[in-house]
């Protein structure tokens, strides 16, 4: 466990700061910014709210007098130079995260996923050399494990478009760091759930329609049950992006992120009714299309955070599914 | 050595069917064409002719009759929609090679390395699913050295800009080919010298300005000196590039090439002047904007191409040299 005094430290960097999340208006994003509202950052969230990606403005409904929104997309290259401008932090969470998109509209996913992360990095180059980038990268990119727990050591191998152009944006901010000195850093993020996660389909994670259907009282679907992943907590990986925005230790490297345990998705779908007090689900094969692009087992061995940055998770997978499907219960209406 | 008689069964393979070559004009390219022409091939070369690139109207003086050449830029999906209709085989060889250009100008770098070749593999999706492609990949992607020799296990950590996109080019060749079977592999070249080379600049390899100093008669310089490398002579290459088109082992596969010998810079400067009977060269140290991007020892282990394909270099360095320093002598002119 990290100490709350280690925390709290890690936290006050943040005072006063000016901080600019991209995707600010998605999952983590919002999330990332009510940690740091808390903590006395001025924040701005810029999204596009692209209504098949994860931006909510109900995910800041809270907070949204804390915090400036700027509506825009990353891959309006004028925008993002005047934004970047004055910036202390900046988490670059926009992305397109959609494997089965990726595949069907592969040019969009280039532009927001590749072109876009270069045309950031070079607004902060010319205009905010000083700044200090956390990238929000993904396991996606390992694709079919060769080893287990998969360390960052292991080879890339992405099985779909999505995982390829996030591979390039990853290691776009890992060169600029090397070659230009702009401190970037990358969390390869594994399955991440929590309040304010996409539910409404599968675009961020399965998990999101099991917890949408458990809300609504509806069966949901397993797809065979024996695979085994690993799952980390919103505020965990809220945690993580703030050790590695503070500690200049992650310059330049990349992180995997795990969580807690590692659980077949049919025990997972048998915690996730039990914490829920009730519900269903059915078991079923793979559909086709996505049989295609499916990687197996996979979890995470993220001893390589733990050690450098002091990252460990807070939150247990029981706990964490209590609060996310409660969370969804009061909320379900502003997620569908 | 490959048997002659083995060498004769591949090239069969091409009699009278249709072939595409992307950066036809360059110098790779242009090789292929002459080799593929020679064994009764339909050749249709596409070249944008861009002046800092590698095409070159010269490279096909004496069979310009014999194929049809055709003025586009692979950015140009439209073009390369139609281009792509009816070919057998198609060797993707455009590209922007230069790693100083791409850190200048990430974008073009990106519409060429990235971009084009998603929307070529997107054509052949629509338009010709049955067409065979083998990707001029880069031994570039490895970055500095883990080990030596570094073999297809070696993690991909690239150095520069055009590295990065190299890498995705490459992943969405694989991509393609497990998830839609349109067969594709990629050949990871490393220095590769010969006859109809770029030399009137360092943008394909820093030998080809050795060899225009040379043929000129004035010193070259070294950086340096003790780096190690390999080095593929053209014909060598094009045996890889048709060994792939021809042999189904290859399809999904990454191979590198390397050379018959492992050589400092030094060595080599020095066996050019032998080669070349006279000529000099002086030692000096990096520039700085270089030194930001060396990746030291570089030589591939190239057992993987040599099991699945039996490919082995046919040409010995000194030989290549030979041949490469007497065609520069005979036809600078076209090349400065």
């Amino acid at each position: 466990m990290i100490p709350v005094s280690r925390f709290a430290d890690v936290e006050s960097h943040f005072q006063g700061r000016n901080v600019l999340i991209t995707g600010g208006l998605g999952f983590i994003g919002s999330n990332l910014a009510r940690r740091l509202v808390r903590n006395g950052a001025h924040v701005t969230l810029v999204d596009s709210l692209i209504p098949e990606y994860g931006g909510n403005l109900f995910n800041i409904h809270d907070i949204e007098d804390d915090v400036r929104v700027n509506i825009s997309d990353v891959r309006d290259e004028y925008s993002m130079a005047y934004l970047v401008q004055g910036q202390d932090y900046l988490f670059n969470l926009a992305g397109q995260t959609s494997h089965m998109d990726s595949m069907t509209n592969p040019y969009a996913d280039l532009e927001i996923n590749c072109r876009a992360q270069l045309s950031i990095l070079e607004a902060c180059r010319k205009h905010n050399p000083g700044v200090k980038i956390v990238f929000a990268s993904t396991r996606q990119m390992y694709g079919k494990p060769d080893y287990l727990p998969v360390d960052e050591k292991h080879l890339l191998r992405p099985v779909d478009v999505n995982g390829i152009n996030k591979m390039a944006g990853e290691w776009y901010h890992i060169v600029y760091n090397q070659v230009y000195g702009i401190r970037a850093c990358a969390l390869r993020l594994t399955n991440t759930y929590g309040p304010r996660m996409r539910i409404k389909d599968a675009r961020q994670t399965f998990l999101g329609v099991w917890i949408q259907l458990l809300a609504e009282g509806k069966p949901f679907e397993v797809w065979e049950g024996h695979q085994l992943r690993d799952f980390t907590y919103a505020d965990d990986a809220v945690d993580a992006f703030l050790l590695a925005a503070v500690d200049d230790a992650a310059n330049g490297e990349v992180f995997n992120l795990g969580g807690d345990c590692v659980i077949s998705l049919q025990d997972l779908a048998d915690l996730l009714v039990d914490v829920g007090n009730g519900g269903e689900y059915g078991v079923r094969t793979f559909p086709a299309d996505r049989k295609r692009i499916d990687i197996g087992d996979y979890y995470a061995d993220d001893a390589h955070i733990r050690a450098t940055l002091g990252w460990t998770p807070r939150t247990s997978l029981r706990e964490g599914l209590a609060q996310t499907v409660d969370y969804y219960r009061r909320h379900l209406v502003h997620y569908l």
